[in-house]
């Protein structure tokens, strides 16, 4: 995960939100769930720095986007005591794979934060999106 | 946010406290969630300086009451898995609003605990009025 | 602690800095170390919500002033490795004592943060000062 | 802050980054030390995510470089103790500041990490001159 490329990643994700009319923050991070890049759009709630990059780790250590572990974290579901401050359990995160032939594995994650959930997943898939077709 | 102005909202949480029959703590916080002042009624809850702080900021980071995060932070809910040790996801935090022209932006926020939920709204929304007819 | 007299001691804080010229934060804690009130000046640094409650809570649980730990926490002090995020040990906390006939007793402390260590100090014992004069 | 600027802010600070020879990540954070922008170049040490942010927050809640708080807070220094967690002192941190009449005010902060501490410091000193040429 170069930054150049991260940067595109990002792009995509704030230019989705401009078509939304939302104001996001968005984090791309590394395979190690680590930052990459990071940009607030003005006027963007303060909890983006907290909840993108927490977004795009969670769906990194998981393996999937963090829409899906919404249900399992709840009462009831299979992981039930996940979410808290570690791990961001609702939707906005998702992972970036790649294909190494014997399967797939996770390059790193994007983590979107400041509009509603729909638009939040809306504006990490587009930025993935960019990913899978790099 | 200046001293004098929070002053003035911490003063105005007191005494719907007082009116309430509530034991309470308030915070008010800046722009950035950092405290500009704090009081604690004699014989309020240890919790209180936990709690309001908590409140305030949480208020400013997602630009809504806490109250509103209360329903959208349960299990079936949005954001369920946001309440912990960083936003503290009930009632008793209000952010404090400047129009500037283009739009509204956060410019602080309020939090009290002390009280039932219901005494700790009303007592945020008496000072969130003082900032708001200031 | 009651917090009409916690305010009182916040005052005389912030008036010796004002005679300094110093920005400050000011914080005043009971005898658990728990804040009481909390005021910051405008134009004050950010530091302050952190520093002046961690010295106020530093003086009270180890029961004397914060200027005095700064040479035992240094190497080859008898309490090096104490200084750190918990423990704030430079100048600024002083406790505030009580005398309970069999000896006296740490009724609470004040912090304060924001100027130079020896502003901080200054304003810290001007604070204490109307504590042991009320 | 907003984040047009803070990504020229970060540009200059990679482009001194490739003068020196250094690999750095830099973080650019508003008034309330909350993180608008962040990027990490490619080869970077992980410690980047952690210090760059930690630093440019250190400059802000300070009010100046991080470079001159590492003489105050080394051992026999009037700070000794600060540098943790949560306060970077050492430096690569360097406050923006804003022209307001009636004096100066802190209105965010850049902080670089991954080089030589002297190459951190010019690339931070090359990021704030375009803020102050804005």
């Amino acid at each position: 995960m170069d930054l150049e490329l991260a940067l595109r990643v990002c792009e995509a994700a704030l230019k989705q939100a401009a078509r939304e009319g939302a104001l996001i923050s968005v984090a791309v991070v590394d395979a190690g769930g680590h930052l990459v890049t990071f940009q607030r759009m003005e006027g963007a709630r303060l909890a983006g720095p907290v909840l993108a990059p927490g977004k795009a780790y969670t769906s990194v250590a998981h393996g999937r986007p963090t829409a899906d572990l919404a249900e399992l974290a709840r009462p009831g579901g299979e992981l039930y005591g996940l979410a808290g401050d570690r791990f961001v359990c609702f939707g906005g995160g998702v992972p970036l794979w790649a294909d190494y032939g014997e399967g797939e594995r996770v390059m790193g994650g994007v983590g979107v934060s400041g509009g509603t959930i729909a638009q939040d997943v809306a504006c990490a898939e587009a930025a993935a999106s960019v990913w899978h077709t790099r």
